[in-house]
């Protein structure tokens, strides 16, 4: 949400509404699921009157779309790619990235699993427009790991043979897989086992 | 659900009735979630009368709590572990399953994922008396995959050197994984290369 000097005030005042709207939409959702949450709990707990919040999206669907194609989209970006491509091995950096955001996150925060994967989950069997989304959504997601596998290939940390779109899926997958089952499963007992079962599928595919 | 010749009449009757009952069940938050299915829908479907659903289910989440212990945890028996223990090399089963279960499955009725999957990722995080269930249902799985993966070991198949039960995690959360993420995207475009990059893991803790 990028404000820019030169924007009249009516622009600015309804980025930032925007903003806060989704803001509050995000966390409401990652708590309750989308179908949890009405109209009525985010007019609430943004304070706002419910003509300001109808002007920006007038439907829950509309509000919903938006949190995937300007909250989570975003947030793919700025808590893996950005990351990965920091690393000289993009190997390492996924690793790191999965402990940092899955091994060394609190137990209970961890119960409400992963954005993205709950409303794949909740909302892409049920509705086309979310489906639409959330596949675009993890697409990128997947393109963009593929990069970081092709620039691995390149740098010679991954062996020349191996699909670094195959491999890309797999990794998503994972992501995705360790948050789904921990919401199911004892956190400590389960994390460290798997962690260590996907470095034995990085250590067939590294050079 | 065994009927024993010698069983009164009325025991007999009441076990038919709770096996239609936990049937239409199973279906019904198969294709629409537990908190998208009413006892109303299920009395409709069954046919029964209300009274007849209360004797043995006094509230819903009885029903759903049975749903669990009485459909979904033999179900992990009857589709994964016998069919596991029929393979001399249980990773051989447990590629073979894999394929059998997702990869020839038809796209349209993969979309609504993994019966016991879909209710972890409902149920879990809001419900304590279905976290305890999944939990125990997701254990079982686990143990009985270990049981199968220290067979594979003892019989030469497995590296002597590799934790079994942290591959059993591993090898469930791939399952749960795949359903998972097959839900967000299209399935003919992400299963052969997830299902191949996972035959690299194997291929990395097989003798």
């Amino acid at each position: 949400m990028v404000i820019h000097m030169g924007q009249p005030k009516k622009t600015r005042n309804l980025e930032k509404t925007r903003g806060l709207i989704l803001s509050v939409t995000f966390l409401e959702v990652f708590k309750h699921g989308f179908q949890g949450v009405s109209i009525d709990d985010i007019v609430e707990k943004t304070k706002l009157t419910k003509g300001a919040l109808y002007h920006q999206f007038p439907t829950k669907l509309d509000l919903g779309y938006a949190l995937v194609d300007e909250v989570i989209k975003p947030m793919i970006i700025d808590r893996w790619i950005t990351p990965l491509a920091q690393f000289e091995n993009p190997i390492e950096g996924i690793l790191t990235q999965m402990q940092k955001l899955i091994g060394d996150i609190d137990s209970k925060q961890l119960r409400l699993g992963c954005p993205l994967n709950n409303l794949v989950q909740e909302m892409a069997p049920i509705d086309a427009g979310f489906r639409k989304r959330l596949q675009a959504a993890l697409h990128l997601w997947i393109a963009e790991t593929d990069l970081q596998l092709q620039r691995a290939k390149k740098n010679g940390y991954l062996k020349a043979k191996i699909d670094t779109r195959a491999a890309a899926h797999f990794i998503v997958m994972a992501h995705e897989g360790f948050f789904g089952i921990i919401k199911g499963l004892d956190k400590d007992s389960a994390f460290t086992g798997m962690f260590n079962s996907l470095k034995s599928y990085f250590q067939m595919i590294s050079v």
